[in-house]
């Protein structure tokens, strides 16, 4: 049975040329294009007169390496929470991302960092890199365990693409300020995830229901997941902005607003359950909402006061999503959302979107001195005021919301080729058909002891 | 049963309300007195004419994620080794953690940053913070199973306030020096958890004994707590001390520190053992030891050779603390400690502290040169002599004591108020009463096989 | 039973005089020859007038914090992936690594900054330490569940000896490159785990065979290493190369050659299975052969698409190995790999070395610019050109394969000696023989339940 299920999902015949295929495309494109900027190249870099620590690698890169943390630990474990879904859960999560960074690389490279048809790359590419594979990793949240990981690729390269589009538009064509991405990362990703799952619903998928939940030591491991997007979400959202107080800011906000949403998600918790008892479910992820909630008005002059309490509501309003519209959105809305990134990602990002665009109109000199160049440029240079920049950044939103949208349709209905065979609706969440399983130590002991009594006998 | 045990610790009707309290008024108090310092504030840092690299940022945040991690990830998982008990640890460390950094940032912030009726907070306020969290979180080690997340909560509002007085009267009164927190982070959280413990003595705690064991793979996530504990305490111990030599000096210690405590705990604990095997326990807990003994010393010219020897023999007294004194603690001086903190952080703390008596009293203007300004400013101005500086390191570690002792006592009277339901004697160790616990895999494919069954039937 | 196997391991006996032993050893060996640097000595760092800023660690600390990780958690629990070896592999581990970086603190001091009969310490003793503890820690892997602990303290003071040794030949007296260790550090590690394990080859040791898989939970522990490794091995390579530039470079071209070994490893491992499953054993290892294959040309002008095909190459070859040679080294060639350090660490360290001197011998002024005199100092100063600069790195190689060999040979027979009692076959493999291990949760339950009986009864 186990090997009609693995050749249904197609691994052998589909995985190995489509990673191949991937591979060798990248690798061409990076030979005419990809080449080291003036900070990566020898020659470049000794040809001006500075000091090594100018170098922007002794700004970024410990930043850099947290973010790298949260999206192959951090997103990895957080997903292992399912019993029978581990090694898919950390294993995918892995594939994705070395192939989302490698090719968002090209696809922000040709947006942000094209000149001379050259893509120079650096620490912010590797940062932005990182950032994409981001979004990769909350969509294939509404998708896990019901989609095989050729059709997770496929999903990859198309949103890695309207990524690099969408934040081409925020920042460059709208001059949008989103540094820790509560659009152009957790918005995008979460309603590209959610619009895909829509298109691939599944009504019989009752049939896996009882390996959908959690077992106690899964728990704990996604607790590795959570614990490690928590303690470097500060990173996060501070890698990109700018230098100096930019970054020292940005980290200090998202730090308080974490804080809060944890207090807000535990007292919740134990409010909502019937016995109140503590739900691991909500604490995994509704307690990172503070984190998303600040990734636009985080390098902002929110004041500390501000983002505990954008943390405090982030908290409350994850936590509901996970108790009260889950369910509805399953039911009504055919959504099957196997983490919750409507509640981690979705709502807090719309919240920070929101946010970010209040606090951008109130944007004046006085608050911000000199440091309003660098966090408004245009409003410093005179180009706007402060109530465009709110509307253009709820502009922005909205066009991350359409995209997101379009994007994600468009990637379920290529999902739904006939030739991608998904796992059947009774073998969703399970290992299994994926990959070589261990016999568990019980089964082995038996085995061995089979195996001796054979040896006696003969 | 689950649902009256439940009942019995009130979770639902307390831990909410005591949340939405707390961070209200966190929030409150943020709003009127906190604001960004003169680094992370826009208008401020733009003001004057530095280089962004001059930023504090860049000097402290690489070893405050090392804290960080440590408060959350260490902490957290080095207690998940009891069996039936991980979802708490790592939880209510969570919990524990997110308030009292918010906490302490106000406490910390009225005695050290205050000016102008405001608190100015920057990295280092964070910093701070998780420092304080430390020694919460060492004194929750010594209750660990046996109180309620409520009870917890109360604690650390009273700990963490008392945890800056002592902090006040330590560095800014006597002048003492303590930066990695011999004194004020492990003694003070050992002996305020120890007393703590004591004042709530259950002579019927062998009604849970069979829980408080711990199996394979909980020693496993226990591991992960431990070595992450174990390879960032050089970043702990260095991320408050004077940049340049000291902090460099004070991560060297460390390191050679640590590397001797684990021989040393390596060899005790098998010569201890009557089968010569090694005991998980001691590898956990004692071979940290030698980043708790150089807290105080470790920014100090110890040399290369004190901080092995410090390390060595710091390794040896938690060792045998595990062993022999740890039963007579509970036997004789009703001290139910779950964690063994008087082995690492109590006895290890006091170590410490008198070794930084001794190394300061030993200190020259030969040996320190210029930098005797960094390390002793009180002799280097000459307000002091080195004997001097020693009696007053010594007077701070007899504060401390007292301090925790008192505060610990009055911490186990609060917490015994009857309205604070703690788990019952046969209840200790147990997630079960606080946390929706999912049935594990055995059971559940039982329950499905039986759904099927009756489906069948139907 | 257990009391005889424990016994004939010897571990009472044997290991605590000999950790007391080597750590005296040290501890005496310090205090003659060890002292702090200009940067970590309080006189010395003040009596010259720089910028805290410029002190090296600055420039190195977060980089080696992100090595200390690697080693104590990534190799740690990369071994972990054995059913019944959990405590073995991550606690060994730690004793192992505890201290090889002590005593390569000596042994690469005397070599390469004995001053005055000083060796003067910093955080690049540090890095360097620990980067000879990887070594250690690679052989550990072929001789994993095979060795005591008494066995493995011997071999790590022989081998970093010889590493030390190995490395002065290499980097000093052929001025060869190697800063992430394609030759000194993986295939010096692995050819001589590899030998010794030839040497203590077991014909017996299917009597252990059901041991020597995985479980479930063991692979997911595994994981955590594996991805540990992967996201640090940037720093791991750029750690010790030159500040600005080198560093920055190899940062990224680790990241993209990983990113690429990655999608090979994943698209072989599919297409080897008979059934196209994934196995775990090449996700947790080949993946991460991108790291080594550039570890020598990393700092190097290998451009970014050279770097995708080293990495993209590594991880074929890596996962080849793992499916077709690994079991004729065992039945040809009667070599027992546990971890199959060869496929990991030997043949892309040797490709490795290979690239290196490819990518050395390609060298030119134009391409490097004034960066040639930190890359190439000796090609820049018209001591070597590029071609006798490419000799020199194969003939490091030469030497490194010889002395590994040979270290291993020797290390092998003195690890046969009678009065060092390894595991017998029956016992290898299980941690049972060298720690106390609890009993399952099921048996504690049970054995509750009997005592509750037998209290009953009486």
């Amino acid at each position: 049975m186990a090997r009609t299920s693995s050749h249904a999902t197609g691994l052998r015949v589909q995985l190995p040329p489509l990673c191949f295929l991937f591979q060798a495309a990248i690798i061409i494109l990076f030979s005419f294009f990809v080449r080291y900027n003036h900070e990566t190249d020898s020659s470049l870099w000794h040809r001006s007169n500075h000091s090594d620590m100018d170098n922007d690698f002794y700004f970024r890169y410990p930043s850099f390496q947290d973010v790298h943390t949260m999206i192959f630990i951090g997103f990895g474990f957080l997903m292992t929470f399912l019993q029978r879904y581990g090694f898919s859960s950390i294993g995918f999560n892995f594939l994705l991302s070395a192939f989302s960074l490698q090719w968002s690389t090209l696809v922000q490279g040709f947006f942000h960092s094209f000149h001379g048809g050259k893509i120079y790359i650096g620490v912010e590419s590797m940062i932005n890199a990182d950032f994409c594979t981001g979004a990769v990793l909350i969509s294939f949240g509404a998708v896990l365990g019901k989609t095989s990981p050729v059709q997770l690729l496929l999903m990859s390269l198309l949103e890695v693409t309207l990524f690099g589009v969408n934040e081409f538009i925020l920042l460059n064509l709208l001059g949008v300020k989103d540094a820790g991405g509560s659009m152009t990362i957790h918005t995008f990703g979460a309603y590209f995830g959610l619009v895909l799952s829509r298109v691939l619903y599944r009504s019989h998928l009752d049939k896996s229901k009882h390996r959908e939940g959690s077992v106690y030591h899964s728990d704990l491991f996604a607790m590795i997941g959570t614990i490690f997007l928590w303690i470097f979400w500060p990173s996060f959202n501070s890698a990109p902005t700018n230098t100096g107080d930019g970054q020292h800011r940005t980290a200090l906000n998202t730090y308080y607003s974490l804080g809060a949403s944890t207090l807000s998600t535990f007292a919740l918790s134990a409010l909502l359950s019937r016995e109140g008892k503590l739900d691991m479910v909500h604490i995994q992820n509704a307690a990172l909402a503070g984190g998303v909630v600040v990734g636009t008005s985080g390098e902002m002059m929110i004041t500390p006061f501000g983002a505990l309490m954008a943390g405090f509501l982030a908290g409350i309003i994850s936590t509901l999503g996970y108790k009260f519209l889950m369910p509805i959105l399953e039911s009504k809305f055919k959504v099957q959302d196997t983490c919750g990134v409507h509640n981690l990602h979705g709502m807090p990002g719309v919240l920070g979107a929101l946010l970010g665009a209040l606090v951008a109109g109130l944007a004046t000199h006085q608050t911000y001195g000199d440091g309003l160049k660098s966090v408004f440029p245009l409003i410093a240079e005179g180009h706007r005021n402060a109530t465009s920049q709110a509307v253009y950044q709820l502009f922005g939103l909205f066009v991350t919301l359409v995209l997101a949208s379009l994007g994600g349709g468009i990637g379920g209905l290529l999902l739904r080729l006939p030739c991608l065979n998904s796992p059947p609706d009774s073998q969703c969440y399970e290992d299994q058909i994926y990959w070589e399983v261990p016999l568990e130590h019980e089964d082995e002991v038996q085995e061995h002891l089979r195996s001796e009594d054979t040896e006696t006998q003969a």
